[in-house]
């Protein structure tokens, strides 16, 4: 069912199986990069996987493959027009017809930038990681909502935190009940994605509901390079280490556009020792255990509890650099 | 017809639809674990593609999926026995029945030390980028060379220099021709990899004919976590950022069994400036442009003159650490 409804969406989109598709998503536990990979491949298309490389191996690949389809994060795509134009290559130079970009939101701005550099459609994925990564919904031309496969799945919008359903056109959590999963049925899963619902048919003839992309979150959950985890974890981990953090914040931002990172500060109880020798082993030994439990390299720095910043944008603890969340120029 | 080969080493090595795949490859750039990938599921067998995630991720998929066959690099399949150590996993708390490695060849220490750690028998895969990776050739439990799939390959072996046949059950270069490849023949390809082919049939039933495992090449080409280059890239690529590079050496070494590392080490003409500001920067430049061409990071450094090593093992500009090429204890 997966690449069923991935292979509905590239066909929404036009793809078919003269599309030469390139996928630069890192296949370390994002699901979604196969199901893009074999309904893409289902579909007929000629696969480019070109994964985690650099951005200048992308576009030698993408010249040389002559790609038509390219699928990646926001980030991503934007560190790629990034390179294009310190590389001299303009948008005429390749053979892109439209780029597909998940399973992070994507601003406004940062769509209208994509598009101005790439002059050809971009257009968004949604998925949820339980359900059906990243079939669940998408875009069609029209840029008017994600069309949601309502054949399988039931929606409703609801409010976060009563439960109750919202109004018809109104803000709420989507809350989703599976119809044709046999093995892992899901009734009301409650995604934590804030979105509104619209019924009305598309300007393009399909007559299923659309979702608004969705940019906000019930919880405080967070999703580095596709991969999703709460702050708590991190508060367990430091404290699995050490008995003296006091306090931590994490921070989420982007750095030269190649992809989210995080950086930790840790605030911790003076005159304790170290857990390990020195202060420098004391913060490796953190990053490498974020690392070896999240999939994630870290930047950690232990700083003074006054130094800690005192509210995030969406809880204490996370902090996404927004200004800057997409570098644009 | 990738798959079809890559199905029947699958099956010769007893992995059918109940068996849980578990393919630790680095997916960027390296297709073979494309064709693992498509094969085990083709075969019906579950997959749990991890990539490259540390060891100790991958142990904990293990468990949790209760993976039946792990396919990997030799040197990441060390590090994982190695992790398993650390953290006291013993062979009976996995589900393992059998290891696959490659593209790299593998030491003999190295497998038997595999072997002693994991409890299960470790067997090798063959493929020639150009024709089919890994399909072309693998070993069969009886672990007697490996089986060539003759049917769509015609086998010879030649003088590495002159190119005439040596005579029956002598060392000489593998040279490949297809015979049911029609979108892509080749005629008398000629692989580069020093072997021996056995035509005798296989205690394990098999009549085609085997090759002893790959552990020598003709030419100078090296392979880094299975991107192939040719020392003369890097030669190139030091000479275009900057003409004051005299002499340059690669070293390939293994650092903590993660993987294949390489090491550049450059002597330049004295007295001339920089082509950046500063030390720092001129190498950082030459590691990010090396990042950038072959997909690959390295460390360089700038040494005197009469410091570079003279001699390689394989030529000049390649040494390969072999006394710690496997981290074994």
């Amino acid at each position: 069912m997966w690449q069923e409804l991935m292979v509905r969406l590239y066909r929404s989109l036009g793809v078919n199986d003269r599309d030469i598709v390139q996928l630069a998503f890192n296949f370390s536990l994002f699901p979604g990069a196969y199901t893009l990979m074999q309904a893409a491949e289902s579909l007929g298309a000629t696969l480019a996987p070109s994964a985690t490389i650099s951005a200048t191996l992308q576009l030698k690949i993408m010249q040389d493959f002559r790609s038509t389809v390219l699928a990646t994060t926001p980030a991503f795509a934007l560190h790629i027009v990034a390179a294009m134009e310190r590389q001299g290559i303009r948008p005429g130079d390749l053979h892109l017809r439209v780029v597909l970009v998940g399973p992070e939101p994507i601003m406004e701005p940062a769509r209208e930038h994509l598009e101005t550099c790439l002059q050809i459609p971009v257009r968004v994925l949604y998925g949820v990681a339980e359900m059906v990564e990243p079939g669940l919904a998408g875009e069609c031309m029209a840029k008017n909502g994600l069309h949601l496969a309502e054949d399988q799945f039931l929606a409703e919008i609801v409010h976060p935190v009563g439960g109750e359903p919202v109004g018809p056109g109104q803000e709420g959590e989507l809350v989703l009940t599976t119809l044709g999963t046999e093995a892992y049925p899901l009734i009301r899963y409650r995604t934590g994605d804030i979105t509104v619902l619209h019924e009305a048919p598309c300007v393009c003839g399909q007559t299923t509901a659309r979702i608004r992309p969705i940019l906000r979150r019930t919880d405080n959950r967070v999703s580095v390079r596709g991969i999703p985890f709460y702050p708590e974890q991190i508060s367990a981990i430091l404290r699995s280490i050490d008995s003296a953090v006091a306090d931590f914040r994490l921070i989420i931002y982007l750095r030269h556009g190649i992809g989210e990172r995080m950086e930790v500060l840790v605030a911790r109880t003076k005159d304790r020792e170290f857990p390990s020798d020195t202060r420098a082993s004391y913060l490796e030994q953190i990053r490498s255990h974020l690392r070896r439990t999240l999939g994630l390299g870290a930047r950690v720095q232990l700083v003074e509890d006054d130094q800690l910043p005192m509210e995030g944008l969406i809880d204490k603890t996370v902090f996404r650099n927004l200004s800057s969340h997409y570098d644009l120029p």
